[in-house]
């Protein structure tokens, strides 16, 4: 997930106070304990990212990680386990091959990676460059006929940046203050300002279209970008660019390929000053399944409370990453952080009085697909706001899509009613560095789908580390860029905020449902 | 090339003041002006980069380099441009073809460059991976037998590092002020308390001898290692390990292959736990070229005063570079400032006093190897210390091997007699960056084989910017990396240094020649 502020909808007043939530200390310090000493979360994440590959949804390496999944829940216990369908993906896709080199006007390997779901080339493909040198429609018009069988480029002006600052950070005192200070601004900010901006990029945007359009009627080898954070040898990788594919039908697109900066840039170069520049390029890639299902992986302990046992609490992150590696930091870690959770509660034989239910999301990377399905097969619909008993019964959403960074804090989504009951429940935790609420919100993760049904969903604030910077969508989110002390942390910290919503006397605060309204699909 | 401190000779008191130094700042302000306004610094870099590839000596790429540079030093009018040989080197090898996967478990590209001088795989080939984990010679028996046709690669320990350190660096007045203040000490250094470190060092050491010599005598696949300068997708990668190989006999040895971290880590625990790993491997390279003698760009700007004229003043850079990249900041960055140099003083037609003379090295990789055959040629015997008239009219040499970072001052090598003369030399450059002259010496490069011939030989401090943490010898050193103003800032500098040389009444002043003394070749 890409995090993002959102403006938001501000909760009625405060109407609990800390000091009236009641916690266990002992048990929470069993779960600090256990999820310590006892740790198993790397050898979770291990399992997620090295055993089972690229987990992109609908892929073996997705549903290796999900059967994992499964069978550790069943292991250490969970009343249930399994995958569950959340309506229909299509396919999965997974790469077989990938060899691109330089060949003229001398040898050298690029650095690239292809894009999911674009063509294969029929075997070893050799072929030129041409780099389309454009401002406009127009001018664009003096390419027609010569694409066929080249790799395309557009010509980049940009520049390496050199990086005087750290790859790797975490929140500074100054910086948590700011985010606890945080006061919601009701009003919706409309483009203001930078409606000029949005005109520029709508322009681009546009010309890139056409350009793309050319580059799939001409024939094109292959087209070659280059995202500003594939720098160093990483490279930024996902879906192709442009319009949003149409992933459920199968076909795949014209084969893109995602470049580093610095090889992008000398092809470029050579280019522009009149070389030849030739490339070959033997890239197999294959849809894989017949079933266009997606699957969530859902696990559940089962309540003890002959009154509560029918409420729940629930805890997830998304399991589907992109293809360029192993989706370490995204999300393998907030995977791992879940099932290392439901591993402590059954090892310590917690008990809780409300059923935990854990729910690892597919499709979360094309659209929160996986937490958006189960919410409208189980919940309500987000467009209507129709909604099921089910909507009633889940106390709170606990969701981990930030990274591998330790926890600091929680973000309320403006539900400034829960403000209190998170102070105290983060008491025990302030001497690892988790203590700022802050009422801004997050966007662009699973937590966002329980939201819009009223259901209070919650992300954690984590420590960036090398997330913008490195892991983000890239070839290097792979299990040595995760933090292991970090990983610890957060999963006492998630195991003791379900424990205790699971067991307090009532559910969770919410605030009102949002109003019904249309809804871009 | 990768400096060091050395312990250093003294030598004596000062003799000359700042004051009694003549400059010409009308000369220096029209040099500053050419070198900045009209620089073509980039350009210079650019063919010796991305248009000749990568120069390891006697490759095509470094005949390349090497022609564009003889062919721009006549362009711009220099008296003498030329390839000069300088001894016997043995042949060029350059990559054909690099291609490095695992197809088992899972398909995954592998972040990887060839070793140099290593042997090409009979075309595609498919070999398992086997991890060595051993403690000592003794262990390793149980190895054998085992490796034929395998892919092999010793047990890493070792963790990834986050960087919360910036990549790039500049120096800080508080350690430019460290340089300035430091006193050499007259008592070369012993092992003292790092006998221990050098003991393990040295056990360490002949464990991957052994290893290796098993890995070749029983014709494993590959070997497969990982520099910790290897992360990101940035690979460190040059010679093959253990001891340096004879590469002037054209058979290369065991095909190695430089891996990233993360992708050797993932290797080693996915075999550790008892998987299967399979790699597909295409690495075809070849020895090049037929003459095995290696050589260097010399050319000359004759001096003009008659008097003067057969005194020269030198400047140089090392032109071959490692094959992981275009070698920008090593050292595409120092000849481009010293050609740079060359065409400003012909575009200016300065007319030297003395004659000025440019040298590209090749070898230096190796051991300075063309720096120290161009001085055995005509300068004199590093061992025997028997000299040839010429000792006595080289006044200085200037070298640029330290990376893009702008000039922030010179190393005098223990030559505090020059420190008044460059004092007043450098206060033109105080407002941009470069006014720290520091008594410390930097070895690794060639400026020492001047030295050695007590010829006056420096290399100027430069900011680090990622010398050490990206391009180093890596996959990273490309053109992109380099900060065009910085190298701008050292051509003027350089030309100014040279200048002066040229036109000062007297040569520099030189330290003692060296005793002759057991060195080892």
């Amino acid at each position: 997930m890409r995090k993002l502020l959102l403006f938001l909808l501000v909760t009625s007043a405060l109407t609990v106070k800390a000091q009236d939530e009641k916690t266990d200390l002992d048990i929470i310090n069993k779960i600090i304990k256990e999820g310590t000493a006892n740790s198993q979360i790397m050898d979770i994440a291990f399992h997620l990212t090295d055993v089972s590959g690229p987990r992109l949804t609908n892929s073996p390496g997705y549903f290796r990680a999900a059967n994992y999944a499964v069978t550790q829940l069943k292991k250490w216990g969970a009343d249930k386990a399994g995958l569950e369908a959340w309506g229909d993906f299509g396919q999965g896709w997974q790469l077989k091959k990938s060899y691109i080199a330089m060949t003229a006007p001398y040898y050298k390997p690029i650095m690239a990676f292809p894009k999911t779901w674009t063509q294969s080339t029929k075997g070893l493909v050799k072929a030129d460059v041409v780099v389309i040198n454009v401002k406009d429609s127009t001018e664009l018009a003096q390419y027609k006929g010569k694409l066929a069988g080249k790799v395309v480029l557009v010509n980049r002006v940009d520049e390496y940046k050199h990086s005087f600052k750290p790859d790797a950070n975490r929140y500074t005192d100054d910086e948590l203050k700011k985010m606890a200070d945080f006061k919601p601004n009701p009003q919706p900010q409309g483009p203001g300002g930078n409606q000029q901006n949005f005109a520029r990029f709508g322009a681009a945007q546009r010309l890139n279209t056409l350009i793309k359009q050319m580059i799939t009627e001409e024939g094109a080898a292959a087209y070659l970008t280059s995202s500003p954070a594939s720098h160093d040898g990483t490279i930024f990788v996902q879906g192709p660019a442009g319009n949003r594919v149409d992933f459920t039908n199968g076909k795949p697109s014209v084969l893109e390929i995602a470049v580093s900066f610095e090889d992008i840039k000398t092809i470029n170069r050579l280019v522009n000053m009149g070389t030849t520049v030739s490339l070959d390029l033997d890239v197999q890639s294959e849809f894989t399944g017949s079933d266009v299902k997606g699957y969530n992986v859902i696990g559940e302990i089962k309540g003890t409370d002959p009154k509560l046992k029918d409420e729940v609490v629930m805890l997830g992150a998304h399991l589907d990453s992109w293809q360029g590696s192993t989706g370490a930091t995204d999300n393998a870690s907030g995977c791992a952080v879940m099932l290392e959770v439901m591993r402590i509660f059954k090892t310590l034989n917690l008990q809780p009085k409300r059923t935990i239910r854990i729910a690892l999301w597919s499709g979360e990377e094309q659209g929160l697909l996986g937490s958006r399905g189960w919410i409208k097969n189980n919940v309500g619909d987000r467009v209507t706001k129709d909604v099921k008993p089910e909507q009633g019964k889940i106390s709170a959403y606990y969701n981990i899509d930030n990274g591998t960074g330790k926890i600091r804090g929680v973000y309320l989504e403006g539900n400034s009613a829960v403000q209190p009951i998170f102070a105290k429940w983060l008491e025990p935790f302030h001497s690892v560095g988790a203590s700022t609420l802050t009422l801004q919100n997050t966007g662009g993760t699973d937590h966002i789908s329980f939201n819009e049904l009223g259901i209070p969903g919650f992300q954690f604030i984590q420590d960036e580390i090398e997330y913008d910077t490195r892991t983000h969508h890239t070839t290097m989110d792979s299990y040595d860029h995760l933090v292991p002390d970090d990983l610890k942390q957060m999963a006492t910290i998630v195991a003791t905020f379900v424990y205790n919503t699971a067991q307090r006397a009532e559910k969770l605060p919410r605030k009102e449902m949002p109003k019904p309204a249309p809804v871009r699909q």
